[in-house]
């Protein structure tokens, strides 16, 4: 009988370990309800200004609720994790964080907007800049096999901090098991993201979530795969989207160029700040490679969605 | 008073070339009527049959319609293209070609399909995998300032064979004027195309269209822009999508990850030949960058719609 679990909100991890002890044991098809911290684990409040950027202490960023044990997962098994449900809990945050993000090098300055997620499905950049509310986790995963005292950081092929928008309620994540008993965690719950997450942040948010977890047995993957519940950005695709590219033959830089064009296009467009500019392309742009194949030069392209602006350009 | 001009299709070129003389003379707000021939100048046709891929006479691909001369088009001006029509014209192929496509170590021998496009809005993998059309222009851009029988595969900032599939019907491309008088030509039509176009080739088509051109004078983009009519994949965006990763330190190879397992699930799941999942990924699955800001370890998404399943799985 597949019961539900109720994820003790005062253990979290900050680490991938192979010897963090399970906090919960789970059978396949058994859910779990899990309350999680922002990913700066409340370093950040709603009365923050930008001036905590600075202070971060980084060993306490990445606060992951887990490791949940699923009892009979081993290597070569698949760990399928369904979000039934995912809510926010009232605000979140995003941040330009000196040394990190795709234009690094352009936004040296530390940048923190604090935003309202009273309403629940919409927030608000400026009081004509509807922004949708579509939570996700962005980290999930299975514990890589052999790890010690691992950074949350950087994702691999057993997924972490994935960053991918899609995997929104309704959606269930593939995840490719490392270690024996899976050693799920999950936290990083951002309350929107563009693909791409250019600005290294989402609007980062303490989260609400229910999970449920199926052992696909001898199942092989390499690296995560999802399905989702439904349409593709539901809440914008019903009006057109602006687009930037960048054309070389360097994808990274070609992403550079297309998010630099987008930046210079918000501002002269909408009159924002290169700031709010850049932090708006990190919550809502997405980044789509146009094509990868012809003759070495290939096209980046970063889309806008026009629906978010209360009148549409 | 502003006119509309029927392109002569018996005029096309091979290169970009500053030295070829304008078919058209236009002014700013004029409409262009064109019919193209598919990208290898009908050396393929409805019969043709995969031997044909090894014997084309490459100086032959990319017939485009052009050059179209904008009257007082300038360098530093920007030239807008509006997609007001345009229509298959019966039939279109796709090919694995050696040497060729993301793949093309994984993929060595020539596959040819021919594609019955007489429905008009929809064609067939198989009886029960169905393809939207939505067609657009592989090629449409300015002449490249300098150019001297320059290839029309690579793209540039000028645009040319961007092969972004957004550029359907309604939309409107901003292309950065390198020349006197822009010479714009267009071509490579594609009457579907997933973003990446990882096989090389779309459904390549022979195309009706109907394109309107404004002129900006003194607007300055560094490269192509676009908006959109409206919504993005409108035709499959109903349902579900399945989602592959790849994860790594290069854009490139994560990209080749993340198709070379849509191909195995697509295989799998459906029963496919590796050739026609490749095939199907270059003509409905979505390449997005699904985070580039992780600790030097990105993810490229491979997107596939469950909408084109007669059974949605």
């Amino acid at each position: 009988m597949a019961r539900t679990h109720y994820f003790p909100s005062d253990k979290v991890h900050f680490t991938w370990d192979v010897g963090h002890e399970p906090v919960l044991a789970i059978d396949s098809g058994d859910t779990v309800i899990v309350e999680t911290r922002d990913v700066s684990d409340n370093q950040i409040t709603p009365s923050s200004d930008a001036s905590v950027i600075t202070t971060l202490n980084w060993d306490r960023v990445y606060p992951l609720a887990g490791p949940i044990h699923v009892n009979g997962a081993e290597p070569g098994d698949t760990l399928a994790v369904e979000i039934l449900d995912i809510h926010t809990r009232g605000w979140g945050w995003t941040a330009i964080i000196p040394g990190f993000g795709l234009l690094a090098e352009d936004f040296k300055e530390p940048y923190l907007r604090i935003f309202d997620l009273s309403q629940g499905d919409v927030t608000y950049l400026r009081e004509d800049i509807a922004i949708p509310i579509e939570p996700f986790f962005g980290t999930m995963g299975v514990c890589p096999a052999g790890a010690r005292a691992q950074p949350v950081m950087p994702p691999g092929t057993f997924g972490g901090n994935m960053d991918t928008r899609q995997l929104t309620r309704g959606a269930t994540l593939y995840l490719p098991v490392q270690v024996p008993g899976a050693l799920f965690s999950c936290g990083d719950a951002h309350a929107a993201q563009g693909d791409g997450e250019v600005c290294v942040t989402g609007i980062e948010a303490p989260m609400y979530a229910a999970l449920r977890f199926t052992l696909h047995k001898g199942r092989r993957i390499p690296s995560p795969q999802f399905v989702t519940g439904g349409p593709l950005t539901p809440r914008v695709n019903h009006a057109g989207w602006y687009g930037t590219t960048g054309v070389g033959p360097d994808l990274m830089q070609a992403a550079k160029d297309a998010v630099r064009s987008m930046v210079v296009h918000l501002t002269e467009t909408y009159g924002l700040s290169a700031e709010d500019a850049y932090v708006l392309s990190s919550l809502v742009v997405d980044l789509k490679i146009s094509e990868i194949v012809d003759a070495g030069q290939y096209i980046v392209s970063a889309l806008l969605p026009l629906a978010i602006f209360r009148q549409a350009k």
